[in-house]
């Protein structure tokens, strides 16, 4: 038996079903699984992906016996719809479309009213009574045939298309307004010219044969698989070429014949809230196209969808009560069949309804949270399927603010800028420059009395601008990649970020910044940033709060009986900390200690310590600092109650701590009464080719042990103190870059001295461990003898590690990373996403050693990766005991991990 | 029956032999292999290493049996030397010296005239009739015995010896000025005196007892190997602590008797020149320390060894012939046995010789070269041999100007500052402090005719200085660790090079460099550097010329019959290139195109390239670098006739090639005629924060596949053209910094597009490889994917691979690396040996993927390891094909691997 090449659907008998999306093609298996529920499909065939991929391997030839298959489905297709193709007076007319694996909407072509010509137009025109309607969708089809079958379009960009230049030269003639002033001779008048166009630009004649007309459509569909903006989307998004397309050939049904017909598409529940009710638009007398291009506007179907536009008077219930109910009728069935939300897409023609499309509906975080658990409420599904209804990513959208995409001021908004979406949500404030300059603007009220908005622009950012961060609504920066400074503190405090903008030039002194079309934004004035589209608009646009609703923490709850893992959050502050266990973070994985360090009330007193000559003079410093800290870790433990806190030692490069502009050099001299040249000599020798690979981490504490000491002590002192006051304490200290084990062996013994030390003072046994970050590829190949020398616990730090295992600094990779991106060189920015190929090989090699050496050591990662799906579910198969993310991560690292664990069982 | 803990020698049986190194350390051993040549050796016995094991293993006490073993030993000792330990008519003195397995110089305690007391000084006087010569030795053995046994010492730093400033005190009185006149009385009293001073310090009284005095003796030795200054030095050197030392007890001969007796020191061939003479020197009526310590001026003991000093007036062979006679056949035998050689101590008491000592003499580069040639001459060892007589470091020396260590000027040196020792060789200039001065200063001729030799001073190098740096004599930084820019090119270049010297402040303004001891040393000052120690010295000083005998050609002969694996050198240049052909170089490993970017003929060219707007405008300067890297390519494989040239594509971030002072820029937009602002903020959006982590290598390429397609077809036209000259050419084209297989991939189809094109058009087929660089850790991990991809061989970069896996910046490793190397944390500096625990592993799993894609690849190593005899031993053993290295390491590399051959026969 020859191969099945063609599969109808909508007839006497369907042949595909739903799940045969890779032969069928999305739209095709929809179809097909839609007549299957014998719903009222319009009957037609679809053509396999396997007919493309063969078409293309056989240099663009078809299969043998396709002609004979698609012959026998149009006929059994004649007989469902009760009309024959090229039949002049009961013509069948047909649509041809593409249809993939996977929707990629707008990339690849289509042709409808196909088997139209001078002999079929008469028994459309007979069946319709529409002489007009007949002749419009005759030039439609000429025209579409013309530009997409036959190639004929505008010779330059600069042209007017050559159709609709005949067509506008027409209606100037006439002196026409607007296309519905064409008369039926006009339209026909049209058809022959289009005709004529065609035949003078190609020299053949246009195809009146209805065989042709469908053979040349079908070429014409899978010819644009290969076209360059289809190519250019695939490869965007990580789908095979060798996928190839289905083509669907179905009956035309028109949803613009009259009063009696419209069309209209529909949520089976509201996509924006969640709400269960029938939530959808129609159009009267309309084809689909219009509804969707937004030129009329289209009518709720129902009281629950919204408010009549003006001129409209009736709802679909009201206007055409059976058919709503008939459709009601199918939103159950298909709820049912497919135990989720629908988008669906309808035709009336003449009374009668026509079901289009099918498919699992997009929908906004917060509703798809509300549709899983209500979908657990009515039966259909089981809380771990509602688990695994939510992409994990989705859920940060539900923490943050966002843009109110249904706003007029929203759809008209001027983007003047793009940059790396860095950290989601939306931000509206206005433009400010510096760190100090946001604060101060917190500060005050503006005009309507609330604090000020502002956004905090920079050329790229340094520990110096957190408290300014902090103050801002979000940041936007020119420089700096997915990972940069901006980029990992805005989202670990939840502020929006557009990271790495090369659209802007930020000019201080200006205060101002250009944008490459030449616009200026000065200090002052309003713009909008949109963290998840990397989106920089100019002027303020409507947020939407936050709001969870209860079905967060319903659906959490299932999430939560399902992980497996441990979740702990990323955080360097009481406040954070407590966002974090509210979002159920179970310990912290990652505090930072260099953050504390910036405070006002210290800064100079590092900078001192900085600055001293000898061991003394650093020792002085410290000691004024120890009280701070002491208090900060204080408020930490207190959070954290009952949960672990991982506390990492001093890490960052200490010319971070100092000012590097000769006027702020000056003022730190003066301030500290040290002499200016010994600030300025101490600041050139601390600078560095390459800080990412310098005295930074253990190193800092091996060479100035004394640091090491006084943080040990802080932390203890701040643990025996919470627990006197009845706080469960359970401290887990980190050495930061650590290469080789006798690096932590020599900061673990200072720990451990200093354990003791306070141990005695304060007559309490300490319980803490002390572990290492596995942030170079070196520590990972060296895990066992880290091990070995003591390491209680690894946490990988995938940042640092993702920087050196690829020689990428992520504050220099903006330069080349959009480069990269277009020849798909990383599937997915590194900084991102863990690269499993390379840098997951060393977390493997590291947990592999680590573990030979003591099997129980406990294992976590905090790197900017905790919080990424795809790492999490590659922390869970390795065998991690848990991930840390920043606060609005932690929901989305439990789901993925929940999801992990499903899938595992 | 018991554990032998005490062997004996020299008497009538000797217990051990040379072999037993481990158990009598070298000295018991040596001593004991002499003895059974029946040589004349003082008899003693050795107490072995396993007792200092056990004592410290049991709180420093001595195993049972200990003492029986000890006093049988002792009676042994007795009847081979005639007389009696402790009597009072004939005593027996004994020394008691330690001995580990390697040679710890002055780092533990030794006695010298155990056995005198108050009773056997009478035996003594009678026996030798000289009363002053034996209350002198009774007066030193007292003296030492307090302070090194007792432990009376000066209190503190600033006291004087508490024994000296009783003889001061005693001198002073008697208005004495030197020693000698101190009387026989004087020296009485002094032992009395010394032993009240031990008495009131210790409350107890001096031991009078031999045997008290021998065991005291002993557990002093065995105690000093836990000294502070002993561990530091094992921990230095890497000597197991466990090792322990061994006890040497030995009778004492005395060569300050009379002129019939005399003390010396020998060399079986000269350690300097390694002639074929009996070289030595000796002083009569002395003891040993008096030729060490230089208070005398010692005398030759034959015409060979050097003219007689003013006052003495024969050489030992006219002055003792018959023992000068039983030395010569002593030096024949003990060649004979060792087959090396020798480095011996002899005394001579009252016309009896006695050997002291016998080892392996220390010798130059040239002269170990000479002897080892000389040795296979005279059938005394193979060819082999020869090759495994040599460290392979030493061959450096050799190819290098060298100080004259034994001019006297050489000898009273003033180093006025340490730095790194970058790269071996002596060099000597006046300072300057810019490559622009070091090339004018190389041009013009000094006063004495010659043209001006220049130690070129910076804070750092960068490529820019590079004809400076050739220009120069020597190069002396003050910031950059061992692989730092200036160390690295230096070595390349064969030029001696201190790096990183934090002794030293540099200013440019004042054109002068201050030392730490508060020293200027101003421009036109002459300066010396000595860049295999790392010194800088106030001065000129006298080298002495290379000067390649044919002894080297030889050897080097020998060597090359053994080495198995192939030895490429690092060369940008056809001169560089024809050294390292003569040195034995078989190919080019790497060939960095950037450095040829620096000519001043095409250095505006690359500014042009890299200021461009547009690909046309770097096009069009690339076009005019083209047919100038087609002539450095063409000399170079010219140079490398019939033998692989390995080039490397542009590889440094480009801002390497801009300048970064304001004014440098102003005249840079000048001369370019491009605007200022334009040519400033070009070079502010190059800067990077990590520019080791950042736009550079085949990111170059990727972002501008046009420079990869000028580099492409500069090499095959220069390819091309060679061989229709008659040039066999085969060159290997190297794509740096490659992560991932796509960017090899991207990179390989420019150059085969480039191949075909040139092909066509010269009619030629081209032959050649397109390989890569390792050099990240993710390309070692993906080194299966990016053979799958097309790469034809592998050239691990250990340099970068050395960076990326500790995190580590080569040019700012310095301000923690000392304190690293003091705390031992890093056995070796990892930019100077390779670190074959951690970046080793990273090598080995590159190789092994590698190979698993491709069993023939490849696979070579181009980092400044390739010329480090560890490394290139890591690299036979890991089959390599080549290694890679500078042109004068290539002779140290082929040695390397010719003993790595031998040692695997």
């Amino acid at each position: 038996m020859a191969k099945k090449l063609v599969y109808s659907f909508g007839g006497a008998k369907t042949d595909g079903r739903g799940s045969m999306k890779e032969l069928l093609g999305g739209k095709g298996a929809n179809l097909a699984e839609m007549a299957r529920l014998d719903l009222p499909v319009p009957p037609g065939f679809t053509i396999t992906t396997e007919v493309c991929s063969e078409y293309y391997a056989y240099d663009r030839k078809y299969p043998d016996g396709l002609n004979t298959q698609v012959a026998t489905a149009l006929k059994s297709m004649e007989r469902a719809y009760g009309a024959k193709f090229g039949n002049s007076d009961n013509p069948l007319l047909v649509s041809c479309r593409s249809g993939a694996r996977v929707s990629m909407p707008g990339m690849m072509d289509t042709v409808l009213n196909i088997g139209l010509n001078d002999d079929t137009i008469k028994g459309l025109i007979a069946k319709t009574g529409n002489p007009r309607f007949a002749y419009d969708s005759y030039r439609r089809f000429v025209n579409m045939y013309g530009d997409v079958v036959m190639g004929v379009k505008a010779e330059t960009d600069k042209d007017e298309d050559p159709f609709d230049s005949i067509m506008s030269r027409m209606k100037a003639n006439r002196g026409y307004s607007s296309d519905a002033e064409l008369t039926e001779d006009d339209l026909k008048a049209l058809v022959q010219r289009y005709k004529e166009l065609i035949q003078e630009r190609l020299h053949v004649p246009f195809p009146e044969q209805p065989m042709d007309q469908l053979w040349g459509a079908i070429g014409a569909v899978f010819d644009s698989w290969m076209i360059p903006r289809a190519v250019a989307y695939r490869e965007l998004n990580g789908i095979p070429g060798d996928w190839g397309t289905a083509v669907n050939v179905q009956a035309m049904v028109f949803g613009n014949m009259g009063a009696n017909s419209a069309t209209g598409v529909a949520f089976t529940r509201d996509p924006s809230t969640g709400e269960n009710y029938f939530y959808g638009e129609y159009l009267t007398n309309a084809q689909g196209e219009d509804v969707v291009a937004g030129i009329r506007t289209p009518v709720p179907i129902n009281a629950q969808s919204g408010a009549l536009p003006p001129g409209a008077d009736k709802t679909l219930e009201d206007e055409m009560p059976e058919i709503y109910k008939e459709l009601v009728g199918i939103r159950k069935e298909l709820e049912t069949h497919y135990t989720d939300m629908q988008d669906i897409e309808f035709t009336i023609q003449e009374g009668k309804l026509w079901m289009l499309q099918c498919r699992n509906g997009k929908r906004t975080g917060s509703a798809a949270i509300r549709i899983a658990v209500d979908l657990v409420h009515e039966g259909l599904i089981s809380e771990s399927e509602a688990v695994m209804r939510l992409k994990p990513d989705l859920l940060t959208q539900v923490l943050l603010p966002s843009f109110d995409i249904n706003d007029p001021a929203y759809r008209s908004r001027k983007v003047i800028g793009k940059g790396l979406a860095a950290s989601p949500g939306a931000a509206v404030g206005t433009v400010c420059f510096s760190a100090k300059a946001a604060e101060d603007l917190a500060k005050k009220p503006g005009p309507d009395g609330r604090p000020g908005q502002t956004i905090l622009v920079r050329v790229e950012t340094s520990p110096e601008d957190i408290k300014g961060m902090f103050a801002a609504q979000g940041i936007l920066t020119a420089r700096g990649g997915m990972t940069s400074h901006a980029a990992v503190v805005a989202r670990g405090m939840g502020r929006p970020c557009v990271a790495g903008s090369s659209d802007i030039t930020v000019d201080y002194e200006a205060a101002a910044f250009t944008t490459k079309s030449g616009e200026t934004i000065r200090a002052g004035d309003w713009i909008s940033i949109d963290g998840a589209r990397g989106e920089i608009i100019r002027g303020p646009l409507p947020t939407r709060p936050v709001e969870l609703a209860d079905e967060f923490a319903e659906f959490m709850g299932f999430v939560n009986k399902c992980k497996k893992i441990g979740v702990r959050t990323n955080s360097d502050t009481p406040h954070d900390s407590e966002i974090a266990r509210d979002y159920g973070a179970e310990g912290i994985g990652l505090c930072r200690t260099e953050h504390m360090f910036f405070e006002t009330d210290r800064i100079d007193h590092v900078r001192r310590m900085i600055l001293a000559d000898d061991l003394a003079g650093r020792r002085e410093a410290l000691a004024r600092i120890l009280p701070m800290q002491r208090g900060d870790f204080l408020g930490i433990f207190k959070a954290m109650d009952g949960l672990p806190v991982t506390i990492r030692t001093l890490d960052p490069p200490l010319h971070e701590f100092l000012p590097h502009e000769e006027h702020d050099m000056r003022e730190l001299a003066e301030r500290l009464d040290i002499p200016l040249p010994k600030v300025r000599n101490r600041i050139a020798a601390l600078r560095e080719q390459n800080p990412m690979l310098g005295l930074r981490g253990c190193r800092l504490g091996i060479l100035f042990p004394e640091i090491t000491e006084m943080q040990a002590r802080a932390i203890f002192e701040a643990a025996a103190q919470a627990e006197s006051e009845g706080v469960e304490v359970l401290p887990e200290i980190m050495i930061p870059l650590v290469g080789h084990e006798k690096e932590f062996a020599y900061q673990k013994e200072i720990v451990d001295r200093v354990a003791k030390e306070v141990g005695a003072d304060t007559g309490r046994e300490l319980n803490y461990l002390v572990g290492t970050m596995i942030e170079l590829p070196r520590a990972a190949l060296a895990a066992d003898r880290i091990v070995q020398a003591g390491a209680q616990f690894f946490s990988f730090g995938t940042n640092d590690l993702t920087q050196t295992t690829f020689g990428l600094s992520r504050d220099d990779s903006g330069s080349f990373l959009n480069r990269y991106s277009e020849l798909g060189i990383w599937e997915q920015d590194p900084f991102v996403s863990m690269d499993q190929e390379g840098v997951g090989q060393l977390v493997e090699i590291g947990v592999y050693k680590g573990r030979s050496a003591d099997d129980r050591l406990k294992i976590g990662i905090c790197g900017e990766h905790g919080g990424d799906p795809a790492s999490v579910r590659f922390c869970c198969s390795h065998g991690f005991n848990y991930v840390s993310c920043s606060p609005p991560r932690v929901p989305v690292a439990l789901l993925a991990a929940a999801q992990f664990a499903i899938d595992e069982e």
